[in-house]
């Protein structure tokens, strides 16, 4: 198998699938409709969002068709909708609520727990540009946070604008075109506050920082009173969003579209306020930054704040398991007329793996089918058809198609987690009847009694019936071990 | 969007995972396990079994890694299934039986209905060459017929095997590897056996066959004796499927691998039979081929019966939905080991198309969200909160997020299908009320209630309520739609 990518088995494809019904359940409550986009479109449509791209396709799975045009499997789920959304607008019911979920693919260098396909769930708006939009989206990945069994105070939607950090650059004076490239390392610094603190972010936005390692990262190289500003937009404190949003606001007070942007955060954080969403559960924090580089105003990022051990056995926050944010003119790509759009990301794998750490999603081993043993094989028939029997019933049963022996065939029973065998040799034809060995209790009974003479005469975990009984038997084995 | 792919919309995917869970539960009901493997494989590791393919990787999207290895998206997902099993071996239980759904992609040329990336659903028994695993993935494709709606006498599971095929090549003397691009010809005319019937397929036999438009088909160029041959082979006659093996057993009697895989062939459809699935569920049909190269015993077709008007409004059977057989050399290709293997793909873009040409999955519009008009864009806040109160009894619903007036909301409301739309207007609000307006009542009542005072007076189909009734009065309209 290719690097970064991995097979997924059997118990993490159910817990996953329960999660995503979870998901799914909050977003169609919102009004949320599903799409399903290709996973190929043409590269172009797709355009180059990825964050910290230097080289052009870099980060995108890319081959051209027979007509020789450059083909790319989908990085998000956020740029096909803009395509779809520009070839089908006049039809479209505006504002457009679509969710979707599905594969993306990153060519980019794999690590631990980083693949080069994982899976997206996403919410989107597409045609207003109503604040309301924005609030109702945080509302949506709160509601899904708590669907999917985070208490609160386990997790927080946190708020920002790309508008606003904007502004902040402006205020500093590194606004122009020609500050691009400083911008970007700026960007890159206050999104590290999370994991360096605010002195490390103070490194890096001056000369630059030496890490534990010894290795060096330049810094943005502002000035000692550029920095302050930085750190004081960063450190902005206030009883609530409103109060922390006034101070960043006299920072900025001359960059117009950071004072609106703020102005729009104010109305956002207040209408989730007014419908029962606090600031702990939906806040601005100004180091947000989102990496895509399609965003235009608001941004948004889910993040767990419970403590787990990451890989160096280090004890740190979970962090982030999804975001999302403005994109005014994504959709004017394709018909250069501006339909603004909001939307969110969810990171399925990220969030299974929150639940796994939290133990809300140990991946459900899954009780195994019934297996029919093999006694004869010139006797397959009969023990198909009782196979069958428990299927017509709805009992995940099968017969052993292995070649090998009795032993093999029960230790095979073991590995796929049956619940019981049917075992019917020719005393048991000859008597009509067919014999259920419950494999739950049996292994419970054998750590207890370690005498075999005991043992044989018990006999334990096993029964005898006739035939016409075998489907109520082996009802009242499950029965007997339902969620025990 | 590059030509080939296709946008899947509300309608259709709704249709689609109702019939997605039904084939599931069937799947697991015998006992299978689900398996995902990842979209992108190592080329060398998918080889190339597609069916015609005369170019190196003609029928696969390819591309290169960044250390110049060829990867490719999977054709289909019984290769990557061989890889899985190839690296997981010691560790299955065997014979390991899973199950696995996900699209698939093709490089082929595009026609009406065919495209370039579907989906596929399949179940897979590795790891034994016992002939019951065989039947058994047949009941398994019968069962999942009759699970989606398909009655009995409207589905077939379609049944031969590659080496009785090889039996007929030798008993005419194209057996050797000199032969390989005539037995292709002669294969290709077998399949067609359905659509021109015995005697253009006895044309495609010999020299050749002039279609209707007047392109001509060369022939495999066998001559008359050969032609008789696998004339009587296809139109072999019997009371039964046993009875019809027979006669072809007699006309490939001199070849051992022909008479060892009839003997095959009539355990398995003995082992269906006996555990109920007759000749009209299950049976031998000697012009099943398979396209796929991989297989190397039993083949197997599931065809819809039923006729229906195809593009060019002719009537035809439905035709084939899914196929499978036993691929005994493909884990061998990793491991050099031969673990012997078989299955069935459910097409399940066929099976969606079959289901609505029955009527049977009409694409469900689906019942819209309430939808909470905004009358005064200053109160926001409230019309948000009432779109939470909905939201948190579980009822889909959503506030009106564009900047239009009352009638385009009005509008928007129908377009989502929406049941009813809460109103709260000054008037409202000063009487602590809302007002619900069922829009499936009122479309109804418009139909018959042409007099515009008598209308106004009626004031049908909309209540108000006081605001704390607000989720019992949308439950009442939506009870009241229920199913309707």
């Amino acid at each position: 198998m290719p690097k970064g990518f991995r097979d997924i088995e059997a118990g993490e494809i159910r817990a996953m699938s329960g999660m995503l019904a979870r998901i799914r359940e909050v977003y169609e409550i919102y009004g949320f409709e599903p799409l399903e986009t290709p996973a190929i479109e043409y590269t172009d449509a797709l355009g180059k969002f990825l964050p910290d791209q230097d080289r052009p396709n870099e980060g995108v799975f890319s081959f051209t068709d027979e007509d020789d045009r450059w083909l790319s499997l989908r990085y998000d789920l956020t740029a096909p909708l803009a395509r779809y959304v520009a070839a089908n607008f006049d039809r479209l019911p505006k504002p457009f609520r679509r969710y979707a979920v599905g594969p993306v693919w990153r060519n980019e260098k794999p690590g631990p727990g980083r693949y080069r396909q994982f899976m997206q769930f996403d919410a989107d708006t597409v045609g207003t540009d109503n604040i309301a939009a924005d609030a109702e989206i945080c509302m949506l990945a709160a509601d899904t946070m708590e669907a999917l069994g985070f208490q609160r105070g386990e997790y927080v939607i946190k708020v920002n604008s790309r508008k606003v950090l904007d502004g902040v650059m402006e205020a500093i004076g590194v606004g122009g075109p020609e500050d691009a490239g400083r911008r970007l390392t700026v960007l890159r610094a206050v999104d590290k506050l999370d994991r360096l603190g605010i002195d490390g972010v103070r490194l890096l936005l001056g000369p630059g920082r030496k890490d534990e390692s010894g290795d060096f990262t330049k810094g943005a190289g502002l000035s000692d009173v550029q920095v302050a500003t930085v750190v004081a937009y960063l450190t902005a404190q206030g009883r609530d969003g409103a109060e922390k949003l006034a101070r960043v606001e006299a920072l900025i007070r001359e960059s117009s579209t950071g004072t609106a942007a703020v102005s729009d955060l104010v109305d956002l954080l207040s209408l989730c306020q007014d419908a029962g969403y606090p600031q702990g559960r939906i806040g601005f924090d100004p180091s947000v930054v989102r990496g895509l580089e399609y965003y235009t105003g608001p941004v948004f990022e889910a993040e767990l704040t419970f403590e787990v051990r990451n890989e160096e056995g280090q004890t740190v926050r979970f962090g982030s398991v999804g975001g999302g944010g403005r994109y005014d003119d994504l959709v004017a790509r394709f018909t250069g007329q501006r339909v603004p759009a909001t939307g969110f990301s969810m990171g399925v794998s990220r969030l299974q793996a929150a639940l796994a750490a939290r133990g809300k999603a140990k991946a459900r081993a899954g009780r195994g089918p019934v297996v029919v043993l093999v006694m004869d094989r010139s006797e397959l028939p009969r023990y198909q058809r009782l196979a069958q029997q428990l299927r017509a019933a709805r009992i995940p049963a099968e017969m052993y198609l292995g070649t090998s022996g009795m032993k093999a065939q029960m230790k095979y029973a073991d590995r796929r987690g049956s619940p019981c065998v049917v075992i019917q040799g020719g005393d048991e034809v000859a008597r009509g009847e067919v014999q259920i060995k419950d494999l739950i209790e049996g292994a419970r009974l054998s750590a207890t009694i370690t005498d075999s003479k005991e043992w044989r005469e018990a006999r334990p975990a096993q029964v005898s019936v006739p035939e016409a009984e075998l489907v109520s038997a082996v009802r009242s084995v499950l029965a007997r071990h339902e969620r025990g």
